[in-house]
């Protein structure tokens, strides 16, 4: 499930929101999971992995991560990314092209402090994507953490990324192919809507 | 459906196989769909969309695509991608990060003979993603493409890209968040097996 907190009342922001709720009346199945596709200039790679999107708060999308991830140094190097969900429910795909930043250190302190204890006790523990020997080892850092730590207090390396859309695509597929493509491109402050051949 | 033909034995294919087949079990929708995050190096900009894979072929995953997309000049200017799956039904994220290339025209034509007719009527009508006026536009030509095409002749501005991975990444959710991740990265032609933290 996605919160919406304050959504924006423009239009690409409506159209998101409606698929959504299709698609939740559906019983889309990871309804929150969203690929990041992001670029490292230093390495010049191209990365992509899904996050769990939580909250799109005014015009912003948020999710959570490490700070120290491959992703977030990916994000300092070239802090523009797409976001792209496929809903199979619906058979519908959004695209969002966007700038993204980390979110407000008040903001992430808030959120931990009301999250799951378990969950926080492995955003403290975990080195997230760094090499380690075994999943048992994993498994141990984990079980050590829910022991000794303060379980609400968020670690500094550790909060959320808001991305504000700048280009979004709407796609709807057709048993025939023919699917249909619609586009809101930001200009000069404006939406402007198009559509695409398929 | 993805096709497999001669599948590489070695170590991430066969794991590959094995959450396919686990996931097609479980009856995963579209399990073909795969998100492909791609570089413009002329507009400095990261792009995402989704594709289905239709063929592994030895070490090659392959999609097809129209030659003049974006997608397209996207991998002219920056042959290395990265492609993300998920599978809902299986909780299963796979990451591969890749170079792409075109497939044969021999090979494009071939396939395009034994497509469906009405596929290839689309593929034949529409500049893909170049803006259009509007819905019954697209479809205007497309039945006009219909009518007058020779549609078992694939045009040259039609084919499939393959992607050869360098590093495969397998993601287990598990309900603690204590997800279990596995790597295979090549080095000097041998893949090297690794574990990361959650």
């Amino acid at each position: 499930m996605i919160q919406f907190d304050n959504l924006s009342q423009e239009a690409p922001y409506l159209v998101f929101k409606d698929k959504y709720n299709q698609s939740l009346k559906a019983n889309q199945k990871a309804i929150e999971a969203i690929c990041i596709s992001s670029y490292s200039s230093k390495k010049k790679e191209v990365n992509g992995r899904y996050v769990n999107l939580k909250f799109v708060n005014g015009r912003k999308f948020i999710f959570f991560s490490n700070y120290k991830s491959p992703k977030s140094q990916e994000f300092t190097q070239h802090n523009q990314i797409t976001a792209s969900l496929y809903w199979s429910k619906t058979d519908t795909q959004i695209r969002m092209k966007a700038y993204i930043e980390q979110t407000s250190s008040e903001f992430n302190k808030n959120y931990f402090a009301k999250r799951d204890k378990k969950k926080n006790a492995l955003a403290i523990s975990s080195h997230q994507s760094s090499p380690i020997t075994s999943y048992e080892a994993l498994q141990k850092n984990y079980e050590l953490s829910l022991l000794e730590t303060n379980l609400t207090e968020c670690p500094e390396y550790w909060g959320g990324y808001s991305f504000t859309p700048y280009y979004f695509e709407f796609w709807e597929g057709h048993e025939s192919r023919l699917n249909k493509r619609e586009t809101y491109e930001l200009n000069k402050g404006k939406w402007i809507h198009g559509f695409l051949q398929a």
